[in-house]
């Protein structure tokens, strides 16, 4: 408890954060933030779209001002995507996404096959080992679940058909995104496939949406009459919290991902009549972390990646591979009249998975360093492309559709 | 960007927090400060107090749950307390804290002189080199802004007579607290007292208070025409968290502190006619920090101090002295019908700046383990006697007074 500027006890590692340069950095982050979205407002583009390129401008490619390693950046930042996931699940109807259900794990899954396969394609036909080309391959394979939340948030297409098999087909996809990880890391480290392991992780990360949802749906009333005994301050806030942080935790502890329970959660939460409340409590706290997560995600872009040119052509040719594999899987929403070439565009914007399998390749001695640069770089040109794509087609046609 | 739970790339200090031990930490301290407030709430307490013992409870001495030196949770708890003090500027209103500006100089002053002289007597008395005296003297002078501002805020008193002068004195407490600090220090690590340094510092500190103010007074206009030409969510909080965290950033920078830059702030945002759209927005931000603070500074608190005797001792001698020398300083509000039983109690919490003090003392040799662990206990007893005595002491009047 350091309140003091001129505190002679504050020591520990070197790249800890003080707390004047935490301020300096959330001063600097929410100022780009804001000059970035709003400039993209004004260009009728995603506002995350311009988040991003202002994360760029102060990021490392920039003008260094944010260091997007920091720990504790990175730590606020993913408080931002469970925050952002926990809002997206209270804004969703449990029964209309169900409804899509089938559309979804379609859409995830074809979405998932097809870069893949592309992907092993592409390097294998280069002439790569098996082991290069399946990491390559797997590390397409991935929608970043938080650009794509926020784009279709923006574009106001969360309600929309499209917008609900885009976000159930990435929770799908993140969900086997830890099964994939967790394959490929075993083949890179030598030990074999193991279907009953494989089996196991599928079942426990889906096995744990479903428990979550059916067991929340079932505690959620006790838990409504408890909140109303309290008396303090905040109180709907808190209790929502610790129950969207306790699902993220254990969502982590079964082996999913924590932003999978804080979605369980909202969706949860979304049933009950203090959902309304409940969001707009929410969205100061969320204004306040996911400026970091997306800052903190241009921040990351290495620009000097570009003067390699072996890696440049690769990751152009493993971008344009990325781009059709996904646009692919929106054809697989069968049985709608949804906007199959929407769904499958919003799906292109790969992140935070991606980029953890270009760290897996590399640490593991798979990828060469001019491989593993391209893979970054596919993945930052999809973050970049996806909503840039997305917010051009669904313009081009309204026009069209206007015309007729 | 590590969203996925199994990320084999992690890395870093054993002692940096991962997401899941975050977010456990953070499903703890929100159980224990609603569980310690609500029941400080029905035994008619203020629930800051709950809050405290709850972290007690979780903390060190208690069940270990939660490891107040993590310093994630650290800088966290100091985004808490700048949150509150921004929140406690923007309820204020600067013209009727200017009109008993005069009384919150003389208490504060008065309430920093007393203690001082005490505490060095006390130890001198026991027959203690002036080097050690001075210390515990000072470490007795500055008030916990936080916990008072709280308390008050608890108690409904923010608004009234006891609670402004409370307010202005604990700020002006503050600020000298910093002087005196860089001056024992100094002592401590052998250089001469210079007096030309001494008003150096107490004119940055004090004109850095009334600098940002009426620059802020001057600024806030074009302040708020900027806000309103933006079109994105969040537009009014990102602002004026960038307006807050800017001030709280130049006041650590220019050496005063960075709850001082929060308060002058608020104050100058009070002054607007968005301030309770401001307000309402901050406050969930305000509830997801401000229990980390509480929560960590209830589990700093080590019982094993009990233990030795000799500390034991001097804590209750100190502790007793700590508290006559606040009280007294309450008939210092010269020219008022106030409370000023009421006023003096209200100082009576020390907080982080008595611990620092503590700190500096044994790592410079100065204080022994005996003395260093005494002074720690007077701080964590003013702590929660403080809240105690206050509503105790306002309860009975408030009873008195119903009888007449």
């Amino acid at each position: 408890m350091n309140l003091l500027a001129t505190n002679p006890v504050a020591s520990g590692p070197e790249r800890f954060l003080s707390l004047s340069q935490l301020l300096a950095n959330l001063v600097i982050i929410y100022l780009a933030s804001k000059a970035g979205g709003e400039l993209a407002f004004r260009l009728k583009q995603p506002t995350v779209l311009g988040e991003l390129v202002a994360g760029l401008v102060v990021g490392i490619s920039g003008l260094q001002w944010i260091n997007p390693e920091q720990p504790v950046l990175g730590l606020l930042a993913q408080v931002g995507v469970i925050l952002l996931l926990f809002e997206i699940g209270l804004e969703s109807n449990l029964k209309s996404l169900l409804k899509v259900g089938p559309q979804a794990l379609t859409v995830g899954l074809v979405g998932m096959t097809v870069p893949f396969v592309l992907g092993f394609a592409v390097m294998k036909g280069m002439g790569n080992p098996d082991l290069v080309s399946i990491f390559v391959g797997a590390s397409m394979t991935a929608t970043s679940i938080g650009v794509t939340a926020k784009v279709l948030s923006d574009l106001g297409y969360l309600k929309r058909t499209e917008g609900k098999i885009v976000l159930g087909a990435a929770v799908f996809d993140d969900i086997f995104g830890v099964v994939i990880l967790s394959v490929v890391s075993g083949l890179a480290s030598g030990t074999s496939l193991d279907a009953f392991n494989l089996l196991r992780v599928v079942g426990t990360s889906l096995g744990f949406l479903i428990g979550a949802i059916v067991v929340g749906n079932w505690a959620i009333p006790f838990f409504i009459q408890l909140v109303k005994l309290l008396r303090t301050r905040g109180e709907l806030l808190t209790a929502s919290l610790i129950f969207a942080f306790s699902l993220a935790y254990l969502a982590e502890q079964l082996g999913s991902a924590a932003i999978i329970g804080a979605f369980a959660a909202g969706l949860v939460l979304a049933e009950t009549d203090r959902r309304h409340e409940v969001e707009q409590r929410l969205q100061p706290v969320t204004d306040f972390f996911l400026p970091i997560f997306f800052i903190v995600v241009g921040a990351e872009v290495n620009l000097a990646l570009l003067n390699n040119q072996e890696a440049l052509i690769l990751s152009l040719g493993l971008t344009l591979t990325a781009i059709v594999g996904k646009v692919v899987c929106g054809y697989a929403a069968f049985g709608t009249q949804a906007n199959k070439l929407a769904i499958g565009v919003a799906m292109v914007a790969r992140g935070e998975v991606g980029l953890i399998f270009a760290s897996v390749g590399l640490s593991t001695g798979v990828f060469t360093r001019a491989v593993h640069a391209a893979v970054v770089l596919m993945v930052i040109l999809t973050t970049f492309l996806g909503p840039l794509l997305l917010s051009f087609i669904l313009k081009s046609q309204k026009m069209l559709g206007s015309k007729h």
